[in-house]
């Protein structure tokens, strides 16, 4: 493809291939195959599993039944880890039935009997280790997997996710309050019994060293959020944005890049040199000591990266001068 | 179609036909006719545009062009006017080409310009009446409107959007400060003449007295945001989510409506007789007095519509009992 980047429809959601290259090669390196389980949840890419399947990692997280078919259909099913709830599992059973390899959390009797009526074989017990959501409580763990076992499910372990602690700013703190969370797996593990203590994410992909797998997703294209935590990750995806007005006299300037575009939860993206004052429907207001011209292109760094690929129908992967386009991604696991 | 409410796939976007009417209703009743240009943008349905059309509202509002392209190929594109400035116009002009009346926000001497290159005929002088986004000053738009004249362009008026007015708590401050607004528009009219004097949204549709059309769109399906502000207008729209989790000791539970089914930068989304703490990817947690049980659905309320819409690819209009999908609209007029 000879798309230059200045040919682009904008807002154009685009990737850096030497730094996404740089991430796949850290995480690699320091979690090799089954030692990370990437979660697509993040990227929503197939072809970007693809890539990550290519250095090793061919076990894969999801966080919708959506997320599972398509990384079925793109060939990439030999071993799925659904980490969610589910209470209709029917169309998990059918890409099971199909040949495919998906493997449901479950954390109450309720899921569990859906996973059964679903036609899911395999299950992880889902133990809540600290933040307050999906998970059942440590010490209920033993007689979920007793119950999944008597029902003929094979129970392949647990997982845990840490999600109150990825994202701590203090990298100290983060190591402490994992191992306090991963201790309530262990001994949940211990019950259930099983290979898999699956859990961690991007922010102790290398603290956590109890898990046998990562479940780190946001790594490989990175935000602004995980930015602020000194992680050895490159920013690899940027939103490419025109400017369309600019108003000297009150020192700001607008360009098409909007709460359409980003995901906003993490509060405002930002802009190398820029303040961003605030984001509308279609529009991006900054303020920056040099402003620029109406038709130039800014690059905007969203706060929160999952939320912002579910938004977009594809993304552009640039050469490595970053001025055209080598190849374009469909962002194919959207919706459920 | 007889699919039944507890046969969608969760999250589910769905609407209310009852609010839905009455919302139709409410404004065509205000504002009839050509005295409100419905923005297409908070819901991004064609099909729902048909249904503005049919009371009354035949010219429309846009804020992309992939909007205006879409009312065009929906034989909707009668009178819109592309409300937001561009600097690639020739899209717009191939659809104006084609026979469609796209009349297009100018600001300044390069997005006019562009206009003139893309060969688009009609435009609207975008007059800053506040809001720190696009628009002239109004001292600059009769400059302008001579300028597009000179280089050929019909000038139809002016716009100016008191986007920092509109959802303001206080009537009394939102009429005040919309007076306000409004007399800068006027200046700004006075200089550049035509028959539009376009602007106001959902917040001011009855208090902008000034303007000869308002540009309101989160009106017909409504948000938590604009529901604070005792508007007459219903909620219409809902995310329908299946209760997955509770966690009866820590006192919450968690449905599958979560940041990639929601916008985020107007805060949580709420449910009704509950409290929501925060919002994951694909979660929403919350507390209630009387906790569900897993399988339950809830209906939770977006803080802020029109990025909840860029979301999905689909809303299913519920039958009056709301228990069943009595048709299936696609939200067609995503992207850029």
């Amino acid at each position: 493809m000879s798309v230059r980047l200045t040919e682009l429809t904008t807002p154009a959601l685009v990737i850096d291939p030497g730094a996404l290259d740089h991430n796949l090669m850290t995480m690699a390196a320091e979690r090799p195959g089954a030692g990370c389980r990437p979660h697509v949840k993040a990227h929503k890419i197939t072809a970007l599993a693809r890539r990550q399947a290519a250095v090793g990692h061919r076990g894969f997280t999801c966080a919708t039944i959506a997320e599972c078919a398509g990384m079925v259909a793109a060939g990439l099913g030999s071993d799925l880890l659904l980490a969610n709830e589910v209470v209709d599992a029917t169309r998990v059973g059918a890409l099971v039935a199909a040949g495919a390899r998906v493997t449901v959390a479950v954390d109450s009797d309720a899921t569990l009997a859906a996973a059964v009526h679903g036609g899911v074989r395999e299950v992880v017990i889902d133990v809540n280790v600290g933040l307050p959501r999906c998970g059942c409580e440590p010490a209920d763990a033993g007689r979920l997997a007793e119950t999944a076992r008597g029902r003929g499910l094979e129970v392949r372990g647990v997982m845990g996710y840490e999600g109150h602690v990825v994202g701590l700013p203090s990298r100290e703190r983060r190591a402490t309050d994992t191992e306090t969370a991963m201790a309530a797996l262990l001994v949940a593990h211990g019950a259930v019994g099983g290979e898999l203590i699956s859990g961690g994410g991007t922010g102790t992909y290398d603290l956590n060293r109890w898990v046998t797998e990562v479940q780190a997703g946001s790594y490989v294209l990175m935000d602004s959020a995980y930015g602020q935590l000194g992680l050895p990750f490159r920013q690899a995806l940027f939103i490419v944005a025109t400017v369309i007005s600019v108003n000297r006299a009150g020192g700001y300037a607008v360009a098409d890049c909007g709460l359409k575009a980003l995901g906003m939860d993490h509060g405002n993206p930002t802009i190398a040199g820029a303040t961003v004052r605030f984001c509308s429907d279609e529009h991006v207001t900054f303020s920056a000591p040099a402003l620029p011209a109406v038709g130039d292109r800014v690059w905007v760094v969203p706060a929160h990266i999952d939320p912002t690929m579910a938004y977009h129908a594809r993304v552009s992967v640039l050469n490595p001068a970053l001025d055209a386009v080598d190849e374009q991604w469909e962002i194919d696991l959207r919706g459920w």
